[in-house]
């Protein structure tokens, strides 16, 4: 894409309310617009990581052992469903609406209401169970803060996956599969990483009547809202709540020392048991044939929120510096000066990327200064950096430099392939 | 993917109030779930076809001559802008909610509203356009009545594309290119048809005080709630409200007859002109250096209602005949006995068109009689049927048939390959 016109305006300063640094790069590099407090809208290169996020978030949840089938349910649901569940009155951030004739609307912040009776009709004995099945959707959430840019709004993209078991052993073996997949998932978008600081922890959170824990899935940052606690054994952690009761981690059983961080929550999962299957009459029959209710799983990532702990996580003073997983293009090609010559080459070096397959921003402006060229790189952050100049065409090169690395090398313009090898 | 794997369920009979042949075969089928009048689950058949409706339509979006760049704007919006202009009391079918702080939100049924603020901060010259954004997004509507199944929805997936122009010229010029583009889309997705019955046409329906017309695209079905009078020399048609006003064909300029017809309206153009940059101050300066409102088109296609098109055009009395373009798989493979024999040969046909990249779905049930796979097989109306059998051993062949022919063919099984050459 050429970026005289893309659509995007970077910004010399952060928003006002501004304070977490996702939100502030965010904005100035022009990936999001806020529409009003919490609720934003994702410009063509933040919808570009968006679309990325989706895609390995998706790839991961279809994938063995996972199996996940995707649908849509609606953000419409019925009042009744909802008071099924007591959820009605005791839901603070259920958005309510009403519509003609009277009818009450809950606008879903979660879909526990409207899966557990979708799938009644489906699931008859044991030899229907399991089945996994997940949305990409909007939420709606009466907050009565939002902030921190897209961290915490008050509509957001979530994926959410919901189990179905026959007993309790077959729920806690997905689920435990699933914390594997999460840090898989978190390890390749770039919050998650192999030394010592993992930066991304499966956190110890409190369970339900039906299994002691949930797990919530902590970035570190001190943008973060929650505070959790790191076993420095096992590198688990625990939220405020585990860790007022406990001095030994509950992971690993070990005493321990706990190091405090700030953190956000980028996933979280949960048993549900037997929670949502019990209002809605979702049940079968065992081999004995006898009625037992549908054990569920739910299992979600907030897809905004984890592009703003990505961000969080991977930056320095000039901008964003996105992993190549989730980046909105993978090469920035910089035509630096005006000349015709460095515009023809600069422009041949675009046309032989785009049949590589190579997805390229080309900053063709004619009106933008060096400077101005190299600062908007940074600050829009895309992996590598190919510098077209008269300087590097005197040896038929082209500069190359990595975003998260200092040096750049020249490399000849026929050995451009090499590059992405 | 395994249809024993597969989450679904297919019913003899349709929904008591179903009378559009989509909403039955799509209810029947397993394509979708009503959660209540007019809002619906996408089923993982019925999402996967709305998923390929999307890609087709992001990618005639996306290319030359119409270059949209994707974005994602909220569904939650801010009272304000209603009232700016005129629409908060306006606006009918605009679902409106209050969140914390005693603050009124609309939930978007279109976005002139959002996207109108949103470019203000990126245009000052006319060197700024023309550019076009669009996105793919729910939209809402507090319809009184919501029925024919996905033809008429409260909550519904939307493409919406804004065009912004310098002046009318430019903005009539593009406009033009989105009728050649709209029908190029119907055609690819199976409702626009080369033949003396289009079935799908462009209507000249009534415009604003900016130009005399907008363009609907109604495709005929008796399921329809429109009537469209297609001009018999030019295959344009016109909308009730101008047939009243005219006997010549607006768009041909001739004295014609008029075929009547029921039909449903799968996308809608408009020229908006400056109705909603005049209100949110979106201006440029010309080439003169004078202030100018910029112009704006819109141009929306619903996905869920071009499902359910597709399908009332697409079907006989067994059920769907899902075009190859949008059909959730393009392969439906069945293993019409139990024997080992068969299950072996249908597994290895099962990998090896996956190997080849085929979209399968596999008819691996042992609890399912041949009538009843044939039957369900007719019903969900994947293109391409491959059945193993017993008979179809014999020759070491398997039996190849497409759902829109009524003859079978038996091929080899070394020679798989060459059916889909």
């Amino acid at each position: 894409m050429k970026q005289s016109q893309l659509f995007y305006k970077t910004m010399k300063e952060s928003p006002k309310d501004a304070k977490a640094v996702s939100h502030k790069l965010l904005c100035r590099a022009g990936y999001v617009n806020q529409l009003m407090a919490g609720v934003y809208t994702y410009l063509p290169l933040g919808f570009r990581v968006l679309k990325k996020i989706e895609e390995i978030i998706v790839r991961n949840m279809e994938a063995e052992p996972i199996n996940g089938q995707e649908i849509l349910m609606p953000s419409l649901t019925p009042k009744e469903n909802w008071q099924k569940t007591g959820r009605w009155e005791n839901f603070d951030a259920l958005f309510k609406l009403r519509g003609f004739g009277e009818k009450d609307y809950g606008l879903a912040p979660t879909h526990e209401e409207v899966i557990s009776p979708l799938v009644k009709n489906a699931v008859f004995s044991y030899k229907d169970l399991p089945f996994y099945l997940f949305q990409i959707q909007n939420k709606f959430r009466n907050e009565a803060r939002a902030k921190s840019g897209i961290l915490r709004t008050r509509e957001f993209m979530m994926k959410d996956l919901y189990s179905f078991h026959a007993d309790e052993e077959d729920l806690d073996k997905y689920y435990d599969k699933m914390i594997d997949r999460y840090l898989k998932i978190f390890k390749e978008v770039g919050i998650r990483k192999d030394g010592v600081e993992k930066i991304t922890y499966p956190t110890l959170a409190s369970g339900s009547t039906f299994s002691k824990y949930s797990h919530e899935f902590q970035t570190v940052t001190t943008s973060g809202e929650d505070i959790i606690y790191i076993c420095q054994k096992c590198q688990y952690a625990i939220n405020k709540e585990i860790k007022e009761e406990t001095n030994v981690c509950p992971h690993c059983d070990k005493k321990t020392e706990f190091k405090e961080e700030k953190a956000v929550e980028v996933g979280n999962i949960f048993k549900l048991g037997a929670k949502f299957s019990v209002p809605f009459d979702l049940k079968f029959r065992d081999k004995e044939g006898k009625e037992q209710p549908v054990l569920m799983g739910c299992y979600g990532i907030g897809l905004g929120r984890l592009m703003g702990a990505i961000v969080e996580v991977n930056n320095d003073e000039k901008g964003i510096i996105w992993p190549d997983s989730v980046a909105p293009f993978q090469v920035h090609l910089i035509q630096l000066e005006n000349s015709k010559k460095v515009r023809d080459k600069a422009e041949k070096v675009y046309e032989k990327l785009f049949e590589m397959r190579i997805e390229v921003l080309y900053d063709d402006r004619e009106n933008a200064t060096v400077g101005e060229k190299f600062a908007e790189a940074d600050l829009i952050g895309i992996p590598l950096r190919i510098i077209v100049s008269e300087r590097t065409l005197k040896s038929r090169s082209i500069e190359i430099k990595r975003r998260d690395e200092e040096k750049s090398k020249l490399v000849k313009i026929h050995n451009l392939e090499t590059v992405f090898k």
